[in-house]
């Protein structure tokens, strides 16, 4: 696994420890954007698919994972401030949360605002898939704080 | 513990086994709603307060929880469709995530809906305070099927 990979799962798991009891893996972070991963087993509903509390908490922490690599360093405090999840069709394999990657623009801008003011906000979209299928997407309002 | 509540309990933490890592409590069900509660010490971030992931966890299932009281059986299958969420302040002790009751109205027609047509959908609210002080408010569409 690469090694940045490696040590954002490593600092999930020991930072937030549900995570590691959900079994969370940080999959990739490439062009599509940052894909974390839970197997179902560990989150699995009464219904034997995912849970819904277990897709709203992968999605909001990819979110988190994701302006953590973007910003490169962790003198930032990121908080969430709003969120929405719509459930579009049930998950009945292991959990995929892709986040996306914000437009360059976007990001530039949320950099920018963060550096001149100590505080920024961005908005991040995550999409969890099962076969090339969108099961559920989510949106989510982050705030950095310097 | 009252034995209803216990039996929810052992129900959440058998059927959906991450309630049972994050030490989820069904801890009443009375006039206010249904109260869960889920200690710190497994659901904290990286700053030591709440995890926003389990904030939306907990809430989620307290939704899908009353759902289950109110119907007083296991024979409709209750879904959520979508979910907001905002965060109002961190919460820096032990998630309490309350469930309120719908309107006496609301649940009647749901009840009716779902016994002529075998579907209805409800939007319930679920508040998270700590010593009185709302720190994250969610609301949910929850869809039930016979």
């Amino acid at each position: 696994m690469d090694a940045t990979l490696a040590a954002t799962e490593a600092f999930l798991h020991h930072q937030i420890p549900i995570t590691a009891a959900m079994g969370v893996k940080v999959a990739a972070y490439d062009a599509a954007g940052l894909l974390l991963t839970a197997p179902l087993e560990e989150n699995h509903n009464h219904l034997g698919t995912a849970f819904g509390g277990s897709i709203s908490s992968l999605a909001t922490l990819a979110g988190y994972a994701l302006l953590w690599l973007e910003l490169g360093d962790h003198t930032a405090h990121i908080v969430i401030r709003s969120s929405s999840l719509s459930y579009q069709k049930p998950i009945r394999g292991d959990l995929h949360a892709l986040c996306h990657h914000p437009l360059p623009d976007d990001l530039t801008a949320f950099k920018a605002r963060l550096e001149k003011s100590g505080k920024a906000r961005i908005s991040l979209t995550v999409t969890l898939s099962e076969n090339g299928t969108a099961c559920a997407t989510y949106q989510g309002e982050y705030v950095a704080l310097r």
